[in-house]
């Protein structure tokens, strides 16, 4: 048997109870922390609440070692995750392959930034497009990818959720004043006028804790402003509906010059 | 001070372990079901879990009595909803009207149809763009805002989550197969190629309990495909990375000759 439980998004106590009851009757968990992390709380303060080994995996020992359905197919296992437990390509591998094994599987779902973001700022969920990522830089890697996302998502009147790159094991997690930066220097590439330091976007850090920062402002004021802490992710929207609109202006300080030119 | 608090998709235990310990602090939980609803558990077998009294409100309660603002500005109250709780408009209304009266709020998160229906299906969340919703017809109202979003997401190679319409006050919950019927109507009327009988579409059905039912397969080979209880959803993919066709095959028991035409 083999949980995908999600631990949602900040604390060891987001996760549900559904799934803290799933863990009560595991014989092991692995818990997966280099796509995603929870910054509120150490998921190990759980530990002495089950009889079973938590056990912290890393990439190798999921994707090369395949240690989590080795132990499915004889055991009781928990895989759990941050997050919402199918979002990355990674997971949605393990579980497919846990499938084509024969093993018993049961997705036990938690709170995730797709919906939250939304939520959090005010904009309609529904009014989002394709979510991108910007990666940490490195030589010869500069991909304009989250920039044609925003692009894509724009021609369609779209709002853009950009994640930000996790290098947890480096401790490294991008803030958005660092995606900010990136793709204004994809602008200054490409100038297709896609994200200009007058463009609108909106910086949320701290999702899920008892206080997020939201900030909604162009690029040009938002390159300076201090998120705290992390995980950041950033909103480019695209045209707001009037009730998004007072939504950033209440929950997100929104300057209201700025917010009348996508009305 | 005004909770919201989301419950998650499918039975009582859905909330995270965070919501139910606000629960436990609150002086009155306003439960909401109009606009979702748990179907596999009953909210109310927790109400002698705490102290406060859970009151089942309506739209006019919310919307036109304002009951849960006049009782946030003098008492400590939970506002909870299925899904995670800022994912329709009224919801982020009463938010920002909460902010704006200068009410402590604390959004506690949960499950979201939103991620939870890319990780059943196996489909890579990432690659959605917007959601649109299916709405039970009536006399002079047809709209096709689903087959134009589907249409609008196809050209930027974005899937589409397409919900169905809840009448929860009738007990009426739309089918895949009457959303199918839908769609094929609208692509009669306007012979765009949207939406034919060959288009691949994966129904989701129980999403949140422990048996999902997904099935993918041609609008033409699911019209009579029989999801089981509700909630249903519909998902209609673009093109597929080779992971997400594993993913059908394995999670969705998707017809292969299918998948080929979509890789």
């Amino acid at each position: 048997m083999l949980y995908f439980i999600g631990l949602g998004l900040f604390t060891e106590n987001d996760i549900s109870v559904e799934g803290f009851n799933a863990l009560s009757s595991v014989d092991v968990i692995y818990a997966e922390f280099y796509t995603a992390c929870l910054m509120g709380g150490g998921f190990d303060k759980l530990s002495n609440k089950f009889d079973a080994d938590i056990v912290f995996v890393n990439r190798k020992d999921v994707e090369e070692d395949n240690i989590v359905i080795k132990n499915a197919l004889k055991k009781d296992v928990a895989f759990v995750v941050a997050g919402d437990p199918l979002m990355a390509t990674t997971h949605t591998e393990l579980y497919v392959e846990a499938v084509n094994h024969g093993i018993e599987t049961r997705v036990i779902n938690a709170a995730s930034i797709f919906s939250a973001a939304p939520g959090l700022t005010g904009l309609q969920a529904y009014k989002f497009g394709k979510t991108t990522t910007v990666p940490f830089p490195d030589e010869n890697f500069f991909p304009h990818s989250p920039y044609d996302a925003i692009k894509k998502n724009l021609s369609i009147d779209a709002h853009t959720l950009v994640l930000l790159d996790i290098q947890a094991h480096r401790n490294k997690y991008m803030s958005i004043n660092e995606a900010l930066d990136y793709l204004s220097i994809v602008e200054s590439e490409r100038s297709e006028g896609v994200f200009t330091s007058d463009t609108l976007v909106v910086g949320l850090a701290q999702a899920g804790s008892i206080s997020p920062v939201v900030k909604a402002g162009s690029v040009g004021e938002l390159l300076d402003f201090d998120f705290g802490d992390p995980l950041h992710c950033l909103i480019v929207p695209s045209n707001l509906h009037f009730v998004e609109a007072e939504a950033l202006l209440a929950l997100a300080d929104a300057p209201r010059y700025l917010l009348d030119k996508f009305l």
